[in-house]
């Protein structure tokens, strides 16, 4: 574990991430990946594809990033989208105020908090810009909305807005995506993909981009019939922090298995449980620390209000929290990389209401129903020469009260309202009864629950959490632990020397382990100490050495090295591919090379 | 092969791509895909990854999609990434004047037309709006900018655009860049993602689009030492329309290999012609149809000014042409699904001028160099009481002088200007001399190919190619026959009816055939006919039927069907996944299956 410093320095010097265009003097908030980053993301993408989508039987989709201003108003994001923006009357600078308040107090989540609010504390704290130290009390807070806009077409065009989530291309596109699922709930879709937020003043390095990518699965349900499948991780353990342990002073974490969580009311929904009991697995899959994560519950007034529930994953990055002080869940740094919600129907109903489709599902009874229907089949020809032309008009809201109130039939006339005006019909004329209707299944707006992934945040958590040191022949190492499964290359195979006969066995190791489906680095420049350092820094797990005894001994071998450990051990080239492969995807350990073949003893010295 | 008609309803009706927010009406040029082509789209890019990233050995990277303005300054996509349009005085619809001209005339790629003259041409060919009918004679032609638009920050901010090609992500960052590569030329740096213009009036679906994906290439090569591993791919064999064959009214294609197009000069640069070859195997691999398929090189008014050479792959996907009328270069609908540009030190200079950087590689020497270069070392207690506070540019200018033109210190006196005055010095003052110099290499700023695919129209080629149809049982069915590395789902299983051991066998084979690595569909529904029928038109090459036999008889055996030509044999699960897997990945064909196994004779007839 080490200091963000630290990580941002790595990354750059090593090609994981570096702030952008900065030729040009960079833009905040915008990051791009360099080889190994963009080799690290790629793989916890494939990872989470393969767990939240493969896995679970969902299917991806990928939608457009921009999207019409018309989306946006029935999702709420062209009202609702906004931070407290406060800019500096001296400078001209702008900063978010809730954050401004919460380094100057001990005041969290300060975003829940009114505008009014939010300005008197500006001036209570005598807050200060933090650019060029002028007061800032006195100064507007106002709403900032945090989409990217854009016109679509020439001329004035047709407004248009940088997707803020992934999901809402999944909720529009619902009507086309319940024909592929045959109308049939539960059904999940993912998707993968860049959004976008116009952050006012963005800081923490990768951590609060303007860009960002996110892994989101929107599983839709039926509320009264689907469940999760709760036994496959009804006894995986989580370390959670509900909402009332955060609002306590003395309030702690509270370890359960999902089985418990579920059974004791800890988490609401039985489909969000099931999710971080799978979301936990796959953390520790690709190599977050357990001892570093935690799953944290939204405080009342951080909840969305269509929210029932809402759980975030978090992870601690600061590194400067000893192990044995994590108990205290209010050290350390953390931050939210995922969030796990029960949305109800709020999405689905909201689209349903703006757009032109139809955003439920029918779903079929298991055998068809009877039910009593109160209608009216109103006699026109007594109706027609009464009312006129708005005969039609009275027969409408005859029917639309026989359903609404079959009682308002009770009597020998019956009142409507018809253009605000209340006229009496006689009951007989409406030729009001009570029907059995046979009925095949009702229309469904299902439900959403929705784990939503920030891939950014978990690269910069895995590096954090990988980043160690140790010292080598007096000198300090840095290296990355990265799990196999994510690491950028599996397997760095060197020629020792400079040399035709190991060079030519170099290649063809290189050649056999990309045949078995390795990512393999290649590298012959610099002493092989100086090799080994650069794997360790970009956490190749394993380098291989083709050394003089490799092409002189009667048996072809060469030397396997341990990131972690920097053991070494000559292993046969006929056997390298398969006993390599097995140590990456986890069905044999280091150690069983070590016990099974020659360990090279090395001068070097560990600490 | 289909008409666009019938590729745009298959692929809507089976979740390969539709129009997206269409319960908003839509907006043009937006797409989104739905399961089945992001899985074909997935595949796209994992196989151009494997091709052009890591066989070639090179790094991928992902970039940020928004880019301040700097930076399109720098490339020139400010001032000249603009579209002619035109807009009707009517209605006010905005049109592209080149289409339009193209259109209602012969001409060819009228974009590259001055706009007075495509003004005349609006009006000689009396052209109306498409939309309202009204006479556009007269209405001014534009350029209109075809960049995205937004604002960076809160208030004024900063303009931002989204990027038009992925390009300018990597050569932004070549400073950084070429650290990873440890300044050695030559490398090459890929990136897959979103590209955007802001179309017009996209028309043609999926082939032009505001919202793209690219796969991109940027080979850095030193121009005058590196050269291609041309002996790879000089025996492809490339189907070619050279610029003066498309402007020869009986011109046509030349068949030569890439050996052949670079040593009779077709092709200009080794690298383009490299690149060309490494292309056509690969459109092969993917099941692009060499038929429907060729280079055509930019003509003179196409090309942008920096680059040498250009030439587009190109696919017909109209399919109105029968196979034996594509000799015709003129028939067919053909569009631009990559390009291959040699485009010198343009984008590298140009961003070395506007950017606070080094652009340029230092490139050492083999062993090194000993020059002559002119020196001056002026003798300042002359010239400081000389020229006072100009003796410093003097000396300067001196310098200058030696570098550029050392004759000019031939004679006595030696004349330079300074602040627009001319001085004169005594040669002897300035120590003029000839000296030695020991140079260990020199900055060389590198030279760019660019191989760049358009991802997108890439999928519409395959579909389009893909679509056949056959009658099966006097019933029309519809298939595509997409190679195995790009389909969708590999294998998909069906139990044959509703049978608890027929289900749980399913399962079974579902479970073993995906710990084998294979994309596995299992569908229960429908009757079996129904669901071949929806195997064959997403693609998927086999399917496998678990029937009674398979659960009773001795040996457990189920049927595996080939789409295209629906023939069925009897396979041993214990085989299945060995021998689907080498059909899949090419190692063997259906046919060896048919002459290992029993083969299923159906009662189905094929025409």
């Amino acid at each position: 574990m080490s200091d963000a410093r630290a990580i941002t320095e790595l990354a750059k010097r090593r090609g994981f991430f570096f702030g952008a265009n900065e030729a040009y003097g960079g833009v905040a908030g915008f990051y791009t990946f360099g080889p190994e980053g963009a080799a690290l993301k790629g793989n916890v993408e494939s990872a989470w594809r393969d767990r939240f989508t493969v896995r679970e039987g969902n299917d991806e989709i990928e939608a457009p990033t921009i999207a019409p201003e018309a989306v946006f108003e029935a999702s709420g994001h062209l009202d609702g989208f906004d931070d407290m923006l406060v800019e500096c009357g001296e400078c001209g600078e702008s900063h978010r105020a809730d954050h401004l308040i919460e380094d100057a107090s001990d005041i969290e989540e300060a975003e829940s908090l009114p505008i009014p609010e939010v300005e008197e504390l500006v001036a209570e704290y005598e807050i200060a810009c933090p650019s060029c130290g002028a007061p800032l009390a006195g100064r507007p807070v106002e709403e900032f909305n945090l989409m990217f806009e854009t016109t679509i077409g020439p001329g004035s065009g047709q407004s248009g807005y940088l997707r803020p989530e992934t999901a809402q291309g999944i909720f529009v596109e619902f009507p086309r995506l319940k024909e592929y699922a045959r109308n049939k709930l539960p059904f999940g879709i993912t998707q993968i993909g860049r959004a976008y937020r116009n952050e006012i003043s963005p800081r923490k390095g990768l951590v609060r981009t303007r860009e960002f990518t996110q892994a989101e699965l929107e599983q839709f349900v039926n509320p009264d019939t689907d469940e999760p499948p709760l036994d496959r991780v009804a006894d995986v353990s989580l370390r959670l922090y509900p909402a009332d342990e955060q609002e306590d002073p003395d309030g702690g974490y509270v370890e359960a298995t999902v089985g418990e969580a579920v059974d004791e009311g800890i988490v609401a929904s039985d489909w969000v449980a099931y999710y971080l009991g799978v979301a936990r697995e796959w953390y520790e899959r690709i190599g977050v620390d357990g001892d570093r994560f935690r799953f944290r519950q939204h405080l009342p007034g951080e909840r969305a209000h269509y929210a029932a529930d809402c759980w975030d994953a978090e992870s601690e990055v600061g590194g400067a929290v000893a192990d044995e002080d994590l108990d205290d869940p209010t050290a350390g740094d953390w931050i939210e990389i995922a969030g796990f919600a029960y949305r109800g129907d709020y999405d689905l109903s909201k689209h349903a209401e703006h757009g032109d489709d139809d955003f439920t599902v029918f779903e079929q009874y298991d055998e068809p129903r009877t039910v009593e229907r109160a209608v009216v089949d109103p006699d026109m020809s007594v109706l027609g020469p009464e009312f006129g032309g708005q005969a039609g008009d009275v027969a409408d809201a005859l029917r639309d009260l026989a359903e609404r109130n079959p009682d308002a039939f009770d009597g020998d006339e019956v009142r409507v309202e018809v253009d605000g005006e209340t006229v009496t019909v006689d009951t007989d004329v409406t030729n009001f009864r009570i029907e059995e209707q046979t009925e095949a299944g009702e229309h469904v707006t299902p439900h959403v629950v929705e784990p939503s992934f920030g891939v950014d945040r978990t690269v910069y958590t895995l590096i954090a959490h990988a980043y160690d040191s140790d010292v080598i022949d007096g000198e300090e190492r840095t290296y990355l632990s990265l799990a196999p499964e994510v690491a950028p290359t599996d397997v760095a195979v060197f020629p020792l020397v400079s040399d035709d006969a190991l060079e030519t066995l170099a290649d063809d190791v290189v050649a056999a382990l990309r045949e078995a489906g390795l990512s393999v680095a290649h590298d012959d420049s610099g002493n092989i100490g100086r090799r080994y350092r650069r794997q360790d820094e970009v956490g190749t797990p394993l380098s291989v050495t083709v050394d003089h005894e490799s092409v002189e001994a009667a048996d072809e071998t060469v030397t396997v090295r341990d990131r972690d450990t920097t053991a070494q051990v000559r292993v046969p080239t006929a056997e390298l591919a398969a006993e390599l492969g097995a140590i990456l995807d986890g069905r044999a350990a280091f150690d069983d090379l070590l016990e099974t073949y020659e360990r090279v003893e090395t001068d070097v010295t560990r600490s």
